[in-house]
């Protein structure tokens, strides 16, 4: 018999730490992977019929698309130890096998995957309608590929060459890093695309009413359900105190969305009178985005606090776009995930426990996690104007008016989503 | 090197089985969570479209402001270490952290917190289409705040203080303490709301049908699905002798949903010569409420008998309910929770290994089912009744004619759930 | 103190990878158990409105007697250590505990059933639509408790008296055992059944379009994400080594899917000029089908190039059943399981990194491969026949031509699912 030490039992212990950190973190990817499903039935719901079958095309292309070159490149570019450009983005060795990945820790791939697939998928939204199937592809093909994992090469590596790492930004599972990148594309996209033909009369904005609540409320639950491995899963760990913090992060994550349907609720509900429905959706949705960056930084009061801001924030925002800017994002993608990432990253600074202005924090923060979002949204709007604005000039943004009006289903995918005639009023 | 001991190992161990535990919580936590949208789904499908965002708004609601009342208040009356009344309810002492939750074993906190939501949703279907949203929104709240906290603290926190746990009383789950009290509250509120306008004629029960029976049974199978981490993450732990109960609970749990459905199948195949798509989902259902209670007490066969009686006598009280006490229950949720979570509870009597009258019991076991369960029952009817009341002397419980014949989609939200028209049936 | 070796930690180790082991069979199975509700959308959507309900009843059925059956008779008929007839299907002793199961590894128990489950309700789309509902009922008993459990005694208790487990045939989560036979016994119901009516006019196929493609997409995406349960939980182990293989096939799994769409896609696109969603979203099925067989033998190169041989071989694959063939299959189940799942099942021959003719094999693998899934389809083909030409002569297998027309769910089941009247062109 040889007599082992507490070394021996550590070791032991060490290792079956990592499997049940990768079994939560493989859990947690499946959860994600499910958030494409609620984005789908968002964005149909929110949308007229006569275009449901191009967005489940689009969403379906985003994560068939995304999975494969986030595995050829895009996880290399994000997590390689090489350093091209100063920093500005990663590449792999060979032996170290992140192009066409071959290492071995395959829970990490799968993960970051399923975020990849999720940055992309919000852009759709933003531009359902009147958008060419052929030109979606290679912008989504491009984000996937290009900006997502640049983005996310800037800090969650979480080393000394990630510089929003080393300048101590917090945004735990990407309000900034996802969220941002992807309304930030959104915004520009829903811009370059231009509104829906019906949309702006004489200088006004027409509601166009999205065609089925039920999927629309379906998708919210979904997505909601997926955060918990979203939020959860970046913990990136499992076991002693990752097990506390991880939990720690869902509840706050659950506190926050639901504030934020509450707040967007009785928001809308004072002001127009109405407890509106997709208001309230939208709020839980802004109350997720928004506690995503501080989840695991802040307290359950600070989770709170987020939420309400961003479920409020996002009805005034979704009006503001819509009305004043007259950008045209049917399901509200730009406020949902643009401004509201950008809020809960910021609102990082005031509430963090640790640096946070309301805890004793000197600001410096408030400051970093500023220009942190900022250095985000400015990237991905950069980057994605270059792609569109060269798409734009080549093979086209828009779908033909003639196309628009009888919907994008006919004429870009030969057949109709609800071939029994759902609707009588098809445009 | 330190010289370990048989100790050491142990203590490793029995963190790991935590940690393990822990997991397992939390994914079943996760999994109920998703009810919820089994829920809302079942009841848009059971009902007309009409009402579809109000039904959207009431499930969203509950577990929104569920989830912040159980947090702040919920889980303190549920599981403090100080009691109030005799025992009636609990308090936290500051130092334990109850209320507005700051303890660390979050994941308890997150699995109760969907349990909560899942009791208020219950009564939502029972008054769907005529009940004011405002008011909802209150007892929904106190229900989560109150109701079922108190009648979990009777219970769940399986100590001394908890007088039907001194008792020997066997509800694993929640027959009882979340389904039978949720099928009383909503059992009191259908008869104080009254029955929706042209759902009784000359003294004559008319069908209003639902409108998409395939929003019902994805509702179902989303259900369905849940309870595996209802049923099996109510071991509260797992890892050795654990295991095998939490996956013997789950196959417990299966096979009555199965028989549930079988046995309400066949029995309104015999009695109407058809085989009945509504009922038959509501067989699983009732036989899932059913085995709640017993199963972490029976073998399958018991399963099986108490999710076959469930399944057919689920039938015969909606039946019952609704043509000979005219009580207007548009999902069938006083049978389902109510009805089938008493029996369920009850039959533990018969059924379980241990102390079942069918297994060598003396009937005591039975007997204490028999009055733990209906103390629940009376528990809530009484305090919803008192709440009910009020309500309805002070801001009223019902919409106007107008609203109802209209819809409550138009009248409180503002809008329509399909507004491309996919009824040309609108009431 | 009593002084331990690494002996004693080394059995904490074992017992521990156990219960985590059960921990992820058990989620896989809750994985795979969703894909239940996957396969119904997929049936629903991509049918008429006026079969919906008894689409819902038959796969409900499906899992339920299914559900019932495997745990009765089937798992002893699967993985009993008696062997019956040489080895062409297994029984139990009663020490073993498997008929009517009451040992004690619940979670294989769990794990297989709900791939039984899988099984039976394949063959459910390719006779949507014109089969009697008592005839379906008595089919599908008969497949979860003889022809499938039979199939699966031949390799899955990967014993030396499991005959193609013997000879080194690999299908690792069931592209023959569970896909090909359903797919075979799917070819042989939907030839005896017929065609709808008004499918085949003058001789030439008709499109009858399905009713909802929202159904459909949302239903692949279900099945998508139960596949990495399906698939991940194969490997039937989690720890150490186990870990990095089971995620390996949940990215093999998962890139198989993406290049199956992908692949579908283009091909439609530059055969129909239009991008096609039903059968891009069959593209993703069709590589998960594939994969199934191979997910633990190939690497990430293999998997795509057997998914994009898959997703574009079922394009053809459902013309030339539809077209050529005149065999009415509404979903194109016999395409998808049927021919993608031999074709998965025979490509582990090329691609398999130990024996794949591409990989320095000597084709043996190739030979072995081939045989092993002919023989699955032969078997489920001819009990197929032999159980579906008696029910055919004895009960029929065909509703009666109103009541085809008018809807299955009226006339077998009372009902509408759309009451409402989603349609205006209901045949």
């Amino acid at each position: 018999m040889i007599v082992q030490g507490q070394e021996a039992i550590d070791k032991a212990v060490e290792t079956i730490t990592g499997d049940m950190s990768a079994l939560w973190i493989t859990i947690a990817a499946i959860l994600v992977f499910f958030m494409q499903a609620g984005f789908t039935l968002v964005e149909i719901g929110f949308t007229r019929s006569k275009n449901s079958g191009n967005i489940i095309m689009k969403n379906f292309m985003d994560l068939s698309v995304g999975s494969i070159m986030f595995w050829a490149v895009g996880y290399a570019i994000m997590y390689g130890s090489d350093l091209v450009g100063g920093g500005f983005f990663r590449s792999s060795p060979s032996d170290q096998g992140y192009f066409f990945f071959s290492a071995t820790d395959w829970h990490n791939l799968f993960f970051q995957t399923v975020f990849c697939a999720t940055a992309a998928t919000i852009v759709s939204g933003a531009i359902a309608g009147r958008t060419k199937f052929s030109t979606y592809l290679i912008f989504s093909a491009l984000l996937t590929t290009l900006i997502y994992p640049i983005s996310g090469s800037w800090y969650w590596p979480f080393d000394d060459d990630a510089w929003l790492n080393t300048a101590g930004f917090i945004d735990f599972a990407g309000s900034s890093v996802v969220h941002a990148v992807g309304g930030a594309a959104a915004l520009v996209a829903a811009i370059l695309v231009g509104p829906r033909i019906g949309k702006y009369v004489d200088g006004k904005a027409k509601v166009i009413a999205g065609h089925n609540m039920a999927f629309g409320a379906l998708g919210v639950f979904i997505l909601w359900l997926g955060w918990f491995g979203f939020n959860g899963g970046s913990q990136l760990a499992w076991g002693g105190n990752n097990t506390v913090s991880a939990v720690n992060v869902i509840i706050n994550t659950n506190l926050a969305a639901a504030i934020g349907a509450i707040g967007a609720l009785f928001f809308t509900w004072s002001r127009y009178g109405k407890a509106d429905i997709s208001m309230t959706l939208n709020g839980a949705l802004a109350g997720l985005v928004g506690i995503t960056a501080g989840c695991g930084a802040v307290n359950p009061f600070g989770a709170l606090a987020i939420g309400l801001v961003c479920g409020i924030v996002v009805v005034c925002s979704i009006e503001f776009i819509d009305k004043k800017l007259k950008i045209d994002d049917p399901v509200g993608a730009i406020s949902v995930h643009g401004v509201c990432g950008f809020l809960g990253t910021v609102l990082v600074g005031l509430f963090a426990l640790d640096g946070g202005l309301f805890y004793g924090g000197n600001g410096k923060l408030l400051w970093v996690q500023t220009y942190g979002s900022l250095s985000y949204i400015l990237w991905s709007a950069l980057a994605s104007f270059v792609i569109l604005f060269i798409l734009k000039k080549t093979m086209g943004l828009r779908v033909s008016e003639k196309e628009e009006i009888e919907g994008l289903d006919i004429h870009e995918h030969g057949m109709e989503a609800y071939p029994e005639h759902i609707s009588s009023q098809n445009n």
